[in-house]
């Protein structure tokens, strides 16, 4: 093998950073995965047991990360105190809302606080493998009215990192990167589909039944999603 | 009974505010819990198990809400894949550093991420009872180097809180209270004492033996505390 043939390889490895992605299993954060692995990042995905009621997507994130063959680790975390439709057993998930009320305001199945309490554990992560971004999938298109997938939200985290951890003091950086934030659903499954990514592994679903419901408002954005791209959703629905 | 007798119970009990107290059932965390109390609020104490070696904290977090007859909140979340000497059993708890080296670094008793953990969850606990305020007992005078004590942190993080939550958004900002943050461990004490605090009840030891060890960095701070105090720690020591 001739020098230059090598050198590729040999720099690439030298330039890999590391990075820590949040994955939840359903099709942004896979998607977002696909990403950071094809920015060449050596990559360890994280996500969490918070007190979901079922845990079909914890069971994609798995098979994911199967078969990406990366580091996944799972953080188990009792939030089921907090007052959530995703949480609560006493707060019905709501099915059959208006497409045009997805999106114009902050509903039930909002969980408090959830993206800042899984970005502050993927910042302790990331300075225990020594990695410089956290990978998340957050969008502002076809949102569902979470305040903490707001750009504004991310950019002010970015800030608080760097002033309050021991990385950040030291002069190494951890970044928060968002690579569909600003994309819509169907924008999201054409760039799964580009990246490779194991769209028919992943689960969006609220309710945790054998097939996804196609019901509620995680199901119709990404039937949305699928129709709007023109491929075809995998995945099987009741 | 007269009604001017009642008014102020009645005043205070309408202008009752409710805050969320991070309780780790050291000495700073429970003068803090004082304060919240005498400052008027219905308070709910949350403490963690986050994979501690030790369990001594928390049952003294325990006994200290028991004391005050206050809601006490245990979030269990393993981050034992952190890498801290707090929690990772490879790693050995420093003793006998000097007294000038203590504070001089970041000390490998730094858990990642910690406070931004810990601050995460109580925000998504504030939101869920709404409390709108949050006492932290961070101090940055016999600190022992964490850059997440720091007031540039915790303003950091309450400007990020503000964005990020549907509180924020909708215009219930919560506060992050540190009232011991420009205290000596002495000042702390002395604090503590005139607010009745049950620092008896306290374990501030990094170790987790029946009694405290007196030679780690957190026991040689709360020795001299009290020695500058003037008043007797009732704690035992090995």
């Amino acid at each position: 093998m001739k020098k230059e043939d090598r050198l590729p390889g040999v720099l690439m490895s030298y330039n890999m950073s590391k990075a820590v992605v949040l994955l939840s299993g359903g099709l942004d954060s896979t998607t977002t995965l696909a990403q950071a692995i094809a920015d060449n990042n050596e990559v360890v995905a994280l996500s969490f047991r918070y007190g979901q009621k079922h845990d079909k997507e914890l069971t994609s994130a798995s098979n994911i990360s199967k078969f990406y063959n990366i580091k996944h680790v799972i953080v188990d975390m009792n939030l089921s105190m907090f007052r959530s439709a995703l949480t609560d057993t006493s707060i019905n998930v709501p099915e059959d809302r208006n497409k045009s009320d997805i999106g114009s305001d902050i509903p039930v199945t909002y969980v408090p606080a959830r993206n800042m309490i899984m970005l502050s554990v993927a910042v302790g992560l990331s300075e225990s493998v020594n990695a410089d971004k956290i990978y998340i999938g957050a969008n502002v298109v076809d949102y569902s009215g979470y305040p903490d997938c707001r750009p504004e939200f991310l950019d002010s985290f970015e800030k608080m990192i760097n002033v309050g951890t021991k990385a950040g003091v030291e002069g190494r950086p951890i970044k928060i990167v968002c690579p569909i934030l600003n994309c819509s659903k169907a924008d999201i499954v054409r760039l799964g589909k580009k990246l490779g990514a194991p769209l028919h592994l992943t689960w969006s679903c609220y309710n945790g039944k054998d097939k996804a419901c196609g019901k509620c408002d995680s199901c119709k954005l990404r039937l949305k999603g699928f129709k709007e791209s023109g491929f075809k959703d995998e995945i099987e629905y009741e």
